[in-house]
């Protein structure tokens, strides 16, 4: 899973029907010490995550098993909020 | 998913059977301000998308999932067409 | 999927028995323009290309399913050949 | 799989339920002299791996095989610590 | 799939039950002129291939299907060595 902050909400009134009702946010990869790294990506909300929050999300496949309805063409999900990261090199 | 722009069109006369009927458009990735980023990609248009309209696609085996029919080699799909992006940091 | 151009070909003796009498050819990803970009992969030929074309091809799991016989180990498989790419910005 | 090494912990109350109870690791790629590269990610420890430690993980939707639950949106996980790499170039 | 060099082996006696038996390798992509490239990664052996050689490897879930048993958690397995690459621009 990657680790995310949240920094955004994508509007969009014409999509796939699966996809109606979903609360699709921006989530940008992070570094253990939050800086903001990498390319924003789409995930849906699956655990209330709010903007500005540190999240777990899953990419790929397995993402569409965090939706109550397994059927829709999603790649990327959140599946948690981060409460701490404990980082030790 | 993936947020992109649409910034062309390929024609391929050969091609899998199961292709056949499908709109294949080029998908280039964008950054949040609507910059062009990254490498274009081919992905099946699945809600009426057009040229320079910003879109939401997913990649990987859920794409084969916004086709009607399920059981083609397609691994890019549009699947939303994008109203707004709300960004905070 | 992505747009690449048949750039050779891979003999291999000692392989996986589902990959007998298939054909490996090696393509490399291309810009807009024509230009190769990226790094080289192999990729199954299903709709007979030659080396030289530009052509579409799919990656992971999805290539899998262009293929006559579904259980072969496979991510990679060009599933069609560009006749033109149309581009607009 | 990936070869890296384990560099701290998450801790998310708020998850999918199918993740409460699974230990979340942060683990980094490292080079096969065991320098750190890449980025961080969170992977389902299924081998009980300590902070510090060379591990094997596997990305992607074969990682959920890793579980004893097999239905957990889960993309990361990792299955085996590392005794010895023997490289030769 | 990708052309790589194997330059190691991976000795790991703590691993999933799935993985004992399995001969794990460390492969580095290659360009077409044996240079290698990019990050090296662990895959399973299912040619019996040996350090030094150039072969073909499959990454994703496709990988799984390489092995006897298909239920393990692996994401790249060797599924060719490489004879020769013919290559032409």
């Amino acid at each position: 899973m990657q680790i995310g902050k949240v920094i955004g909400r994508v509007t969009a009134t014409r999509k796939d029907e699966r996809l109606v009702g979903t609360k699709l946010l921006i989530a940008q990869p992070i570094m253990l010490d939050g800086t903001l790294t990498g390319h924003p990506i789409i995930a849906v909300d699956t655990v209330g995550a709010g903007i500005g929050e540190q999240v777990i999300y899953v990419v790929g496949s397995m993402a569409a098993r965090a939706m109550a309805y397994d059927g829709a063409p999603v790649d990327a999900a959140i599946v948690g909020t981060v409460d701490s990261l404990e980082s030790e090199h």
